[in-house]
């Protein structure tokens, strides 16, 4: 199965670089000396890019946290027990948010959907949790695939569906989170098949495990690898070694790549999802925009394999989308920067280079 | 003159540390693996030890930008003209405000003060600009003490008096930006006096120096420095090599720590103000949160020789006070963490470490 086998197809352009000269000079005018705002400058010149203007805005931001479980859990890789993805779930979407997204979502603007992607459990129906529960947890890829090739589709257009309804209600940045235990294995392997990196270096502690526990995780996932018996595209490592919620991720971020959405991408999990994303289309990395380099052993070697620049190094390592959303005032200070500031010679300021 | 020598004392006590283990007790039971929110835990642990609280906020947020001229800007070191130090004054306090300090004041709620330390120039009484004139410039420190031992104290008891003065309006969190053409020369003398690094590594290109520039830079200082015949006490050397804005930033720094404030220092400057001020007075550190690490050569030894760790790194060079105001929502997400999370009880979520 290839990218061309999908029956679901994105169409992603790069963003039409025709702009690029009027809005580095808009910005090299600004009263400032030429580069002095740093990272603030080049996000500006991404995302009026993404927006083919000289005065971008961000609109109505949603942070979409997909949710499930692996099959691949039952081998021991993480320190968590399963029932944790869904009460977490139920904490995220509790009235009181008190969950560590929930903070993030409130001080900064962001709505959040939740998404069942693939949750081991009778989620609550009045917490406004979307269903899209292909079924209760991805199976052992230990010994076989994840997932059916139906069933990744479905989780592709489950992922699109989603921006849709965002889109709709006007949004124009969207951060992904996801909730998983054992879903830094899956990343893991990802990561390992689309840079080349050997798994061993592509493994970190998860949420908590010891040293005898990263060896045990390695050593799983190693013969998990040795165990496949695919075709070896990118599409079947996405489903054979896939959650449901990441391959929703990986949906998610195409369909907001097409509609010229800005796409914040969080931690470790979710920058394998965009990795995965940007083999089946590369210009889909045009649209993103990392917030965060965590602690995860492997997150920077993979951030690096993706010629990325992450805005924060927090050493946050909780998903959910909190790393993107912590950079998201960055991302506002940008947009602020190119429609606020005055030229010099608005502002009667003698210009020095 | 050492510190002992100057008229105006400060009186900081380090934060009394018996409500650490509460503190850590309370963000470690929050709904996440323990650490998973990284830098938000340890400045929720810093700011509760400062505020003396498990449960702290910000109040009133005020960035003070403190601006003046400088005698040694008459040998070339930087390649902005001086009148760029009242012009931007003027534009920072427009009406419109337009400035690159104004969008990120209104985008995170600060009020910004701008006080004239010795601008070369009349400004308008109209502006709300605090008029704290030493002189209009210093003396050129190629030649002798920019500043006398009267002035380095006015200097020091001005800077204090705005601190008081946010305070009464209810502060607890003050940023500290500076204006000047030519501060980067003091800044890389300071540090390489209270360093000990040798002063070639402590210069950068400022606004925009070319590497002849940069060399003459260095040529210049070195002079200044084998030409000093002061006392060699810390508080000497920050007379001798000071701008007015600068030893205004100390003054107001030492007392922001006095009354318990949160200091958030901005880039290479104001963290040369913080190296200086902790000369004097080395528990004003706890107080400071350290917003951003920019690109001026030199920040990053500054920063190590102070075991800071920066909450930023985008690059920014542009002073003002900017790079601590971009910071401040990380400082935000983390009060925000320890009063509005929940705890694994609280939230009926497994406890698995």
């Amino acid at each position: 199965m290839t990218s061309e086998d999908l029956n679901i197809q994105f169409h992603i352009k790069q963003p039409d670089q025709a702009l690029r000269a009027a809005l580095q000079a808009k910005i090299d005018n600004l009263t400032k000396p030429k580069g002095s705002l740093g990272r603030l400058e080049s996000l500006a010149l991404q995302i009026g890019l993404i927006q083919q203007t000289l005065t971008p805005e961000l609109r109505n931001p949603q942070n979409i946290l997909f949710a499930g479980d692996h099959g691949i859990a039952e081998e021991g890789v993480s320190v968590a027990p399963r029932e944790v993805t869904w009460q977490q779930v139920c904490h995220f979407t509790h009235p009181q948010g008190t969950g560590g997204v929930n903070f993030l979502c409130r001080q900064h603007g962001f709505k959040l959907k939740v998404v069942d992607a693939g949750v081991d459990y009778d989620l609550p129906k009045d917490r406004g949790i979307i269903d899209f529960k292909i079924r209760r947890g991805t199976s052992n890829f230990l010994y076989g695939a994840a997932m059916s090739e139906a069933e990744m589709e479905r989780c592709l257009e489950c992922g699109a569906r989603v921006v849709e309804q965002c889109a709709a209600k006007g949004s124009n940045v969207l951060s992904f989170g996801e909730m998983g235990i054992g879903n830094t294995s899956p990343s893991s392997v990802w990561m390992s098949y689309f840079t080349g990196i050997p798994i061993e270096k592509c493994i970190g502690a998860g949420s908590g495990l010891d040293s005898a526990g990263i060896r045990h995780k390695c050593d799983v996932l190693k013969r998990a690898m040795e165990n496949y018996s695919g075709s070896g595209s990118a599409a079947d490592i996405i489903r054979w070694f896939g959650g449901f919620e990441m391959v929703m991720a990986v949906g998610a971020m195409l369909k907001a790549a097409e509609m010229g959405i800005i796409i914040m991408v969080d931690g470790f999990i979710m920058t394998s999802c965009m990795l995965a994303a940007s083999q089946l289309y590369p210009a889909v990395k045009d649209y993103a925009i990392f917030g965060h380099c965590g602690d995860e052993s492997g997150h920077k070697l993979m951030i690096e394999a993706m010629e990325a620049k992450p805005l924060l190094n927090l050493g946050l390592r909780l998903g959910e989308g909190t790393g993107a959303i912590c950079a998201y005032p960055i991302v506002q200070s940008a947009v602020n920067m190119i429609n606020q500031m005055d030229t010099f010679q608005g502002a009667d300021i003698t210009k020095y280079f």
